[in-house]
């Protein structure tokens, strides 16, 4: 009943069912041996501690309950903007998405929204083989490259814009360098929206939108931390959507707005305060960040998008680079400044608890004196300010050349044959991967300069 | 590059920059100026309070995100129910609640919700500048109002239906008054559904359904009136909906159900019930509330809506007169009646929390007795039951006005020039403000009396 | 105006009124005699409890949204999959999940999402009148068999599997039996699905997916118990779903991905997991289960699904029998296995709190001193692990039996007259009972042997 495929098919038939066989030995085998219930679901111990900030039931479930909101629904409907690739789009991000869970759950969990965002460089032109294939090598990748900045370089890094979105961004930019296809450089007949699959990628949007402030205050210190996290997070997203409006009509020549602009450039607010998201920073500044990382994302997707594709052979499908790095670099770069302008007259004693690596070290006398103020003060390594901010340049170079190496390598593994890779005519398409049903036509002949087609849609508007 | 725009022209491109750059000046210096952080996010005087009940982070947020999700998710399907407008329903839903949060931030939160029912009194006839400019006075009209009622009435409004639901829907009556069409009283080719937005709009109604408990909840004070709160709005909502089936298939000459009714009547119990929604009415006394809002609703859209548009110049495009004022009023009349019945002997000493001004004032012996069971009770105004009852009846009467004079004043702002204001020809229209997908096109010959026009449906099944 | 129907009519002019209106009056009558405020709710013992753990509103209304989420958008997207029945399946959703919760605040909370999930089952084939009445009767129905196991036979079944899953699909199985159409046997020209259709029903399965941990976790124990309930469904979800991407691609001739699976058969690890969902499984095991669930659902779909139509006259139309019957009967074996291998060894003495039934008995010495390390253990009855198992074989036959019969008879009441109940012809599509928009065309003529049909897709590929 089986027959062999040969490495140039792209049927799953074998690949797919093999691929996850060995990976379910795998996983079920480092389940068996690595995976063990903590403190608190341990029956063994059970001490059915119900304190929100004792148990991560409570402190976490509902952020986490958030987050996943954002991955399966708000990824799946953005993803599913291609007029022939909504299956696609939603279906391979719901299995890139469980499989990243499972292999984060043995690794780390924050890898997972990574994966989803270097998906975005290579949608449309990848099989759920390949896909797979990043997940696997990616979190790993992620996962050193965060050991050794957490505990060589120690930075701040709340809302994940360092460690999370530039990670994401350049390791995907690095997957796609190596599947670059040329004959895609001048766009694709399939390569277009239609009116409901761009009104459910604006859904995807407002579901990002909407839980973005859980995903950013996930991971501060519980309290006031968080609260600002949640507060600079509203500030940001909403200074940056009504900036987006503005600039999609202000660049378009008739005055209208484009949906590609709402469905993304909107979200650059959320990015850009991630990395000072729990520092003092001042809603105005919250509020400037939105702006600032707005209109670098959308001159991004105007300019800098083509620029890659046609001269560097980056093809960013979804822009990945405007809404992830070059925000993740604002947001880094406010990071630091953040640092250098953190007082006591600030912060109070809490400066320490933000800024952890700037508190006395072990043994010296001021914290003993700040203990008394803030009880259960951990000793830092007592850096001034600009020795943090040193270390946060160094993370962000740091985590920069790891992941473009490692998306390079990942690239490469995803050119190997077997990956069931698609030809170029075979991309944006559905058909190739699903069973669709009868209404489903991508053979209609297009008009070969479709109006949708978002990046000769943005050159032709300026 | 830039070209003058005639005041005729819809174009956005000049308008809708220029008006953003300029509201985000104001409110960036605005924020600087005005917005602090307050004791719990304020890092100078750390606490890193956690309990839930201490940190608004805790206590509010939960409430908040639910929220955030009926307002981004279940207002933007519900006015996407335009066939050809899902890109405006949705999408200008978007830039208003983002815009709202931000002029809200400054002055108060709850504004937002009471803009965008507004909205559904001109939806399809106004440009994106125009809502932002409704948006921009409606939010300090309403703030005025609310802080005028609440500081020289002092009312009992847990649910917001005087406040809210009331103020929202007599503000946008005003506005359409002004911004009259009378070429479109008869209908227009475009205003029609097709299946997918209806079927996108009934997701809406979903997401409002199933955390309006948590909007009308937010604002009580916590536990036992939290709790009763939710449950009377579910028990509100259900009755509500189960008699809008009942009312759409017996007023259907074919015994059909009408996908409209489903869509908004459904929802009716949840703001009749808002008034009293925390006070101890009996759950079966919330069920009668839901079939009385309900049904209210239901031969509003049918009789009410038509004569308005027919005969009053006030053309109400989705109803909201029926959704939210006819309801209102229902919810603030067993609001005053739940108040009116009100006694200790049902209350217990905690009716003088719930019903605060009926507390007896600072230095009467029954408060000394009264802290002595509850402590920490706030002193009163000593009102009799019948004394709050006039109040009551005074903040409605005084909520409807300073609406409706407030709608009247926003809607000739918005027949200035330079508005963006549609023709009567391009409403209903996504062509007029967007960059549309190939597979769109309005200009189809639709049947001059199209099956699914609304109001004309209505009338033609009686 | 009103015109009498005969009962070959389906029009709902009177029908459904009268069904509602008496309901309404039964309803609100019982809702004044039986259902009054407990203690965290009414006014004359307002305590204003806020501590979680004790009051009900802050310990289980967040994870009674997420299920809320899932039964009126999870459900309602999952079961708009016809291409001319979206309507009905989102819309018949929520009118029977609204009705359902009236009558399950009566009587039984849980008792909701069974009803929805038989309605898998006949989906189609019957009108709103038939499923209002099939809650009416399945609530009680189940409440008593639920009170009878439950005082009765004394069970472990946090997750639901036998009370909740076997119960609802067995119920369904009943009636469909009754409800046999022969010459739906070989399918029907508009059981199929459409692009539009296939995508909403997988954003459907992403809500149940995401917040399926919240409903496996709402009734367990809190603390260490709920949190392993919560990592156990996320396993075992995720080990479901690549198992079903898997098996879809295997056992497709052409090596292509089927959206039924996707949409479907993912999502059995949720129930698997099930009835030990809060035990010491271990997180391998969790997994396992996942994976066991989803491959006897997959070939439930493709090979008894059309079996059992063929020759047994049970036409499950959804494949409830594989999605809830098949893991239901693998989870509650599962629990069994779990409860005989369970040892204070591995749960400490806190075995006795989670399997309650095998605590010692009022007055032993053993309670005595489990009492002292863990302070208000209750008394139970001193079961071995073996007798507790027999107790769990013995509510899964009773409660596989009671639902049958109860299902039968349940039937037997929707083919009496007046039920509204479709011809064979009018079956999936909503022209029977919507007003629908002017686009839509259910007349077309569709090939005989659609290629989206689902069960003939799945024989066809074989």
């Amino acid at each position: 009943m089986l027959c062999i495929n040969t490495n140039m098919s792209t049927s799953l038939r074998v690949r797919l069912p093999v691929f996850v066989l060995v990976m379910e030995i795998v996983m079920v085998t480092l389940f068996a041996f690595f995976v063990t219930y903590d403190e608190n679901a341990n029956a063994k111990f059970q001490n059915n501690e119900t304190n929100p900030m004792e148990n991560s039931m409570y402190r976490d479930y509902p952020y986490f309950a958030d987050v996943q909101v954002m991955i399966f629904v708000g990824f799946g409907c953005l993803l599913a903007f291609f007029r022939f690739y909504g299956f696609s789009g939603m279906v391979f991000n719901f299995l890139t998405a469980t499989f990243s869970i499972q292999w984060a759950i043995l690794i780390q969990e924050f890898a997972r929204a990574g994966v989803l965002i270097s998906f975005g460089a290579v949608i449309g032109k990848t099989s759920p083989i390949q896909l797979l294939v990043m997940a696997l090598l990616e979190i790993p990748i992620f996962s050193v490259t965060e050991w050794a900045v957490l505990k060589y370089l120690r930075i701040n890094d709340a809302g994940g814009s360092i460690l999370i979105h530039l990670f994401a961004c350049y390791f995907g930019l690095g997957v796609t360098f190596v599947l670059y296809r040329p004959n895609l450089n001048s766009g694709h007949a399939k390569e277009t929206t239609c009116y409901q699959s761009d009104i459910l990628c604006v859904l995807g949007t407002l579901f990002l939108w909407v839980f973005w402030p859980s995903f950013n205050s996930a991971l501060t210190l519980k309290g006031d931390d968080q609260h600002r996290a949640v507060l600079h997070t509203f500030i940001g997203l909403s200074s940056s959507t009504i900036t987006a409006f503005a600039l999609s009509a202000v660049f378009n020549k008739r005055g209208k707005l484009t949906m590609a602009d709402i469905q993304n450039v909107t979200l650059a607010g959320g990015v850009t305060v991630g990395a000072s998201v729990d520092m003092m920073i001042s809603p105005a500044a919250a509020y400037g960040l939105g702006i600032m990382g707005c209109t670098a994302c959308f001159f991004g997707y105007r300019y800098l998008t083509p620029f890659l594709a046609q001269r560097m052979r980056i093809q960013d499908q979804c822009g990945i680079h405007n809404l992830h790095g070059l925000t993740g670099l604002i947001s880094s770069t406010a990071g630091i400044c953040a640092i250098l302008l953190a007082t006591e007259e600030t912060y109070g004693p809490s400066m320490y608890q933000i800024f952890s690596h700037r508190a006395p070290p072990e043994g010296h006398e001021k914290l003993l004196e700040l203990q008394k103020l803030i009880p259960g003060l951990k000793p830092g390594l007592g850096r001034t300010a600009e020795e943090q901010a040193l270390y946060q340049v160094a993370a962000i170079f740091a985590t920069i050349g790891a992941s473009a190496v490692g998306g390079l390598l990942t690239g490469l593994v995803l050119k190997l044959p077997f990956m069931a890779s698609p030809s170029d005519d075979d991309c944006f398409d559905d058909e190739l991967f699903f069973d669709t049903p009868s209404d489903f036509d991508s053979s209609v002949t297009l008009p070969i300069m479709c109006e949708d087609n978002r990046q000769k849609e943005s050159i032709k508007n300026v």
